[in-house]
């Protein structure tokens, strides 16, 4: 592979950032990989791990990089903003892997100095995990990173960005901001409010022990409580960034539901055979497009004997 | 293993009559496994799988057998007891794997007579697939296995089968009939229902095609997809039957997630994170309690390369 930066800027050291410079590094994409977070810990852990170089400032740690990439949660993606454009080099190209993406423009494209190309992006990939220490370079490996580029994007920065990002595995589609919004907000964000609702639910009852919830919790539960297990800060702010659509989404998936539970009250079984036989055929469907594995039950093996019977230890 | 039942007569033969078969006979604790179910396609497989022999009839099926297991969806459960009613043999163990208990007893115990031993259960365990191919030996290898046995039940009959549970790989406990269907409705009926639903809106959308959720779903939608796969028959049935509890719990779910929709529409970040961290802590006490993998992402290998690119074809 040929170097396609020289000096990569990671701003926010957690899991896209070091599944990233994993990634880059092991592909040779790029010449150095330098790095800031908050966190001196999480600082730290990165230069052991894989950054060059850890600085203390956003704005230091963006000097004479030609691609910085924002990785903090979107509430926090103007101040960085704010924060770098007077030391950023000219030529360089911005982006940033935030969840929402007209919340992001707003935010950071008053501070994209001229010279400078800002393409704002966000890859569909992700664990329950965060941090400095959960990245892995495969992260990305045919998953979609969604390019959302302005009016007037620089053609050859946004081709540069679109290389590197295939080259560490991903499949780029270019999308309109808003639509992005719209999509994620039915995909993913929605999604994810359910999860954590149906987990809370669970915590609140006071007629089934948190016992009984963890240990019964293989007959679907869990599956929610991977998705609750996500980190709260970035949740929390694509749901105060992206309130209009996860509010449209929120509205449609409460009309739906009950309906749902009006069927369950009159005994309408013919309905509910219908609509639990329709949602089948697009399971099928993403198993086809290689977007999940068709092993039964995602392939999870079965936990070590034994583990189930003790409870919590 | 020492034999603990000459011969199982296995009435339904989807996925947990498969995995038992495979499962007992393996660890030779059966002589002979019969079978019974309506379609002759699925009676052909169970021969050629793991049958010794298949019947037209329930009623066939179940003559000389020492344990009958009815594992045909809850609705189904009445006509098949009321059908092997006069056949069964003296002595003989009746069990069932229905995913609701208080509808299943109302429905069978009535058809069972004098001197043959009656014990309602429910394996914790499945996978998204159904029918006489799906099943494996491991499935309920360290899974949950509640039997709930009524009042007056034969302590040694219930130690028998309990025996045979626990050597095919399940934890069994007892739990009263009530409490079995509000637990269930918390860690299983009411999160299926609710991923079904998810799906539903997705396929309702107009504004966002099918083929932008299928492509996208590795966001967070297509764990939900996973669960609204599974049987259409069998979860009509669990919301049938099971109609009190799963009201209950949505109605609470309704509460909970009008609350956080308020707090998204009102900006209140502080609600959200503090949700978002409490929800945490319950994924961490299911995998300390071996209910589930702690490896990233259910430790899903990542597709093959390309899949996802395409699309479907």
């Amino acid at each position: 592979m040929t170097v396609v930066y020289n000096r990569v800027a990671l701003i926010g050291l957690g899991l896209i950032a070091s599944s990233m410079a994993h990634a880059m590094r092991q592909a040779g994409l790029v010449g150095s990989i330098v790095g800031h977070a908050k966190s001196a810990e999480t600082r730290a852990a990165a230069l052991e791990l894989f950054c060059d170089e850890v600085f203390e400032t956003a704005a230091e740690a963006v000097k004479g990089a030609d691609l910085v990439v924002l990785c903090v949660p979107v509430g926090a993606m103007g101040t960085i903003a704010a924060e770098i454009s007077a030391h950023l080099a000219l030529g360089a190209t911005v982006t940033d892997v935030g969840s929402v993406k007209r919340a992001v423009v707003d935010a950071v494209q008053p501070y994209i100095p001229e010279g400078v190309h800002f393409i704002p992006g966000h890859p569909l990939a992700g664990t329950e995990y965060s941090g400095p220490r959960s990245g892995f370079a495969t992260l990305f490996k045919n998953r979609w990173w969604l390019l959302t580029p302005l009016e007037g994007a620089d053609e050859a920065a946004t081709q540069r960005l679109r290389g590197l990002l295939e080259a560490i595995g991903a499949n780029v589609d270019v999308m309109d901001i808003e639509h992005h919004d719209l999509v994620l907000a039915v995909v993913s964000h929605t999604p994810h409010l359910i999860a954590y609702t149906m987990v809370g639910v669970a915590d609140h009852m006071r007629r089934v022990s948190e016992q009984e919830v963890i240990k019964y919790s293989a007959s679907g539960f869990r599956d929610f409580t991977r998705i609750a297990a996500s980190d709260p800060t970035m949740w929390r702010d694509v749901f105060l960034t992206n309130k209009d659509a996860v509010l449209d989404i929120l509205g449609r998936f409460a009309e739906e539901l009950f309906v749902l539970q009006r069927a369950i009250r009159m005994g309408d079984g013919e309905h509910l055979h219908a609509y639990f036989t329709r949602t089948r055929a697009i399971r099928r469907g993403i198993i086809e497009a290689g977007q999940d594995t068709s092993a039964p039950d995602f392939g999870r093996t079965a936990p070590a004997a034994g583990g189930g019977g003790e409870g919590k230890e």
